[in-house]
């Protein structure tokens, strides 16, 4: 089990995964990135996530963190170095990072739906997709980030479903970079941040992942 | 807006707005209950979750809060009287009540699905939730509560179902009492504590509830 301090288990392609590469980065924290292969999991990945036997895990000294947004705030509350934290401290604000950061997730379950389904229940799909992203774009207004000035833990649960934007306009026959400009702004602004910017991976090659995966699943 | 300093906008069959109810007793917390016709939303409702328009709605002085388990951590973040709190303040311990609690909304989903579905559906659902109550049994082991020797987050987040375990019986056609005595008498444990056994509804009433609902649904 010894090993690294911090590891994670991850696959480069998931918008989960994303989300702690991002919250590890803005903390600075120095980590062993483990690559799964999803269709032939690590005894490790079995061990550390026995119930669900999914990645992300974030292993810290030998012990595991699993659920993305589960991690980001263990990460947040154990690195403590970065100011601002990742959420804030009033329980007021926490309490709204943390419902916009579950609300995304209901937008990331409506993505994978467009992806891996056909006729009547992609259109459905869509519909809740393109509710939820009119909700966010609502939401941003005229604040620079999802929950106010800075960047935190609502942004981190979002940001990574931009690498999947041109692959969801090209299957779900969707112009999500016109219709949403407040939202593209704030993807962009959110990518000046390295942290984001070196987690995401490019948007074609997802694509392309995304294809041939489609082809096994629909 | 005025009013109390405290409201709860609530239903009375609904598990998720008796997590908020355990966890305002367990803090001592005095405050107006508003039941909501679910069939008639109030305006105030409306307005105060405008995204998702569900109950429960914790209202702390004309602020809303919503979404059970968020707003669960937010009393334990406001009232930190009362000791110990709900979620253990080391980040690893708490990771893991999160967790456990978010397992547990997968058997609620399964468990909703048994009541609201028919055939292979229902079926599918069962297979989940029994899948689900094996696990928390496991997990259980031989801890008094699920996280540890303390009852908290996790308990809170799983007790209310218990109200429902018997209409999952007799609709389901399912033996809960007699195939999980770990988690019976963790029930049974939970049931002591007056926060428990006051928030949470008869279970024959709440059977009569269901079977009223499943005609109109199913």
């Amino acid at each position: 089990m010894a090993g690294s301090e911090v590891e994670l288990l991850d696959f480069w392609a998931s918008l989960f995964g994303m989300r702690v590469r991002i919250a590890l980065a803005e903390k600075g924290v120095q980590y062993d990135y483990k690559e799964e292969n999803l269709t032939n999991k690590s005894q490790l990945l079995l061990e550390m996530n026995p119930v669900h036997k999914k990645i992300p895990v974030l292993i810290h000294y030998g012990k595991p963190i699993c659920e993305s947004n589960i991690i980001v705030q263990y990460i947040d509350e154990v690195w403590q170095n970065k100011y601002p934290p990742l959420l804030p401290s009033d329980p007021y604000l926490k309490a709204q990072a943390r419902f916009w950061a579950d609300f995304v997730d209901k937008i990331y379950d409506a993505g994978r739906r467009i992806l891996n389904t056909k006729g009547e229940e992609m259109e459905k799909a869509k519909t809740e997709f393109i509710d939820g992203l009119k909700v966010l774009e609502g939401q941003l207004g005229e604040k620079p980030y999802l929950t106010g000035e800075s960047f935190g833990y609502a942004d981190i649960a979002m940001v990574p479903l931009y690498c999947r934007f041109y692959a969801l306009e090209m299957i779900g026959k969707m112009n999500i970079e016109k219709e949403y400009p407040k939202l593209i702004a704030w993807v962009k602004r959110c990518m000046e941040r390295e942290s984001v910017s070196k987690s995401l991976p490019d948007p074609h090659k997802v694509y392309e992942f995304l294809l041939e995966r489609q082809k096994k699943i629909r």
